[in-house]
């Protein structure tokens, strides 16, 4: 078994007076920190909190650009043309690395997130602008993207841009049978029994086969493992999940 | 003489569909733009067109954050703290250096913009905590500030901050005694005839005094002079200005 | 020939600091403002003069509501759901009322703006979600809509609802068969000579037929025209226009 | 004794994502909930769902406008004019009411939030401008204010305007003599024993003196009593206190 599989989480997503997540509850449990940049979340002070709090776990930091939509949390698609959507991205990589620079580190690879993230997979323009906005910024910044059973169209696309990719995985979703993940609103597309979800990671980490949702094998190659911290069943699930990890 | 007196002007001004200033035919003339970074104005692709423009024409470029502030252009006082302000400085120098890294140059210098730029004249902490900003982004990143009569107060907390200073003056504003700039509301506070402001730019230019608002001699140490290219009058003492300093 | 054909025009399209339109000298012109409510453009100040301009002229005034973009200026498309929909269309009705009752008048019909617009086409749910904001804020405001060749869609939906519909018809676009706009993108799909949009302006009051995009003749039933103000050419224009409008 | 003393609390401050408060429990223990608008809490949905909350309890429903300051919660000074106060609080109250008539209700008054009701406090033309705001949207439509040991202030420039004045006490709070709050910096300006904030509503309710924070008796004259059920503490107070007032 491979023992290299990281473990990712979303951050920093709190705003001015509103708190979100157990950040300093998570953050010594995980390995790379997908921090908001104030499009979505994360206001400056909050974004300098969490790159300080990262810092000290010894936690790697992703920027994690959005749509600008602080009310809909950049969960909903916006129709940005490219050109926008590759200045978006630079603009929140910036202004997270400035709090990076400020406590002697540097932003470590982009997660884009929410409806960003999602629309990465439909189209191809898009991507390549959030390619380009990565080798932009910084010669072999890592870009993460949704492990599939075929990545190769995202392989093609990065290459061409010189840009190096970080697979993610979900131990709490259910996939489709060729890696993508199953719409919520399908029943069964969100795992809830802890034991459901530390298989389903054991399996990610170890390169084997795990059920998608119709029960069918599925395999993934990843890098890294998107986990949640935001309530205490999360946080129970994510501890057993850092135990398992640490022993193999 | 000293041919030293460079050229600094307001740009990027923009916001989504809304244009502001001239910069196209400013951007020649000139030698450091100071570029809005998405507080007051400035949306991500209009900073990256700003950018572009400026790398065009070998002109040096500054970012210019302002307080969370679009409705009121910045130009409204925000309350924020010391913590605040240090934090809000850092994310737009690192927003505006984004576009910079992705054009092979970077932001040269902070210069604060409306409301924020006046709160530093009177508050101590306020002024640490920009330049607090300058150098945890990048040592020996300056401050632009305004030139006074006496800026041994400026200096002071600079140098206790490491941070090299770059002074400004204006040749279209009246001065007070102390070469604090005259409050708008009073009368004569702005110069419209351009050679009475092509006077003032040389005096300045030269290190000679000139008239203070109340016909008294102000002598200002200066290195580089704020000027406006947002109309065809401003524009046309712009060119005669740039002709006159080019000569020296 | 109807002399029943009013005119409308989006107006109060500036923000803060930032100008747009040249709405004091088209306001005179036109019947019917679309007011911009704060979301796409339109700051609290701006609606308030906007309203005491409309009321001077004596021009009715239109709600403008749209997507919360003020960086894409409401014209890019945001997957927000009907209740999303509907909520944002009340704030922003409630809110330019506010300025309507304090100059002692009232909003007299909803255009949503930009994207919003468009997706009213496509989305029977969206629709829907709009026609009962206009319902549930006061029985009887209208909603202003695409006059289409056949609108029994609309009016199906519009009668399920409740509200009156207001159709609006557009002389500077080229239509579709079926009376949708031609996208802009295609050839020809903008008319720039003054002569062609008077016709095509003239036919819809007289509700004759005119040449659609393919040269085949399309009729409309309209009560409104979708004019512009905002440079020296619509400007005359639309004063030709009005001054045919009001010589029948 | 007189039972009139009404509770009211500040609700409906959750944005998008981020929830804040627990208005479910505390809505039916109060009598008025102040609803933010917006501009420092309060997408379009919470506003839509926390009237339907208060029409559900018979709460009667205040607008709660704010400074432009998503980031800072509206607690952060802002310089606007009075122009622009006038305009932003006609802005939120237009804004909300839309929701009130839409669930068949309406705004019953205004109580400005954070730092905007601070600035009433020492600014004769903000309060102006905000009176104006309440006369220009519904003639009688009240205003709620702090309850001084002398309301002269106030109560001249409302009449000037014809405003209805609503007077709200602390219960948690210390006062200073006049009857202002004792700065929360101070140490004893904020009381936190449940007995004390008990104590301190029933001597309001029942218009007799409670000491000040030097310890000298004040006494104040006030409408309604401003509480918190942000947690499990204030809940707990609010429903000994809700008791105490319905026994009485």
């Amino acid at each position: 078994m491979t023992t290299s599989l990281l473990l990712n989480c979303d951050m920093g997503e709190s705003f001015g007076a509103w708190t979100m997540g157990n950040d300093a509850l998570a953050m010594p449990l995980i390995d790379q920190a997908n921090l908001a940049c104030g499009y979505h979340a994360g206001d400056p002070l909050t974004m300098q909190r969490s790159v300080a709090l990262a810092v000290q776990h010894g936690v790697s930091i992703g920027a994690h650009p959005a749509y600008p939509d602080l009310q809909g949390f950049g969960r909903r698609h916006m129709s940005c043309t490219s050109d926008e959507v590759r200045a978006l991205v630079l603009y929140q990589v910036g202004a997270l690395e400035a709090f990076c620079r400020a406590a002697g580190t540097q932003v470590a690879y982009v997660k884009p997130h929410g409806a960003l993230y999602n629309d990465l997979v439909r189209d191809d323009a898009l991507f390549a602008a959030v390619l380009d906005a990565c080798a932009s910024y910084r010669a072999g910044l890592p870009l993460m993207v949704l492990a599939l059973a075929d990545n190769r169209r995202e392989v093609r696309l990065a290459e061409a841009a010189g840009v190096p990719l970080l697979f993610e995985a979900f131990a709490d979703r259910a996939y489709q049978s060729d890696g993508q993940l199953a719409p919520r609103r399908l029943p069964g597309a969100v795992h809830h029994e802890p034991q459901r979800i530390l298989d389903q990671a054991l399996a990610i980490a170890r390169g084997e086969p795990f059920a998608d949702i119709d029960g069918k094998p599925l395999r993934l190659r990843a890098d890294s493992l998107c986990v949640h911290g935001d309530n205490p069943d999360a946080l129970s699930v994510l501890r057993r999940l850092r135990a398992h990890l640490d022993a193999t």
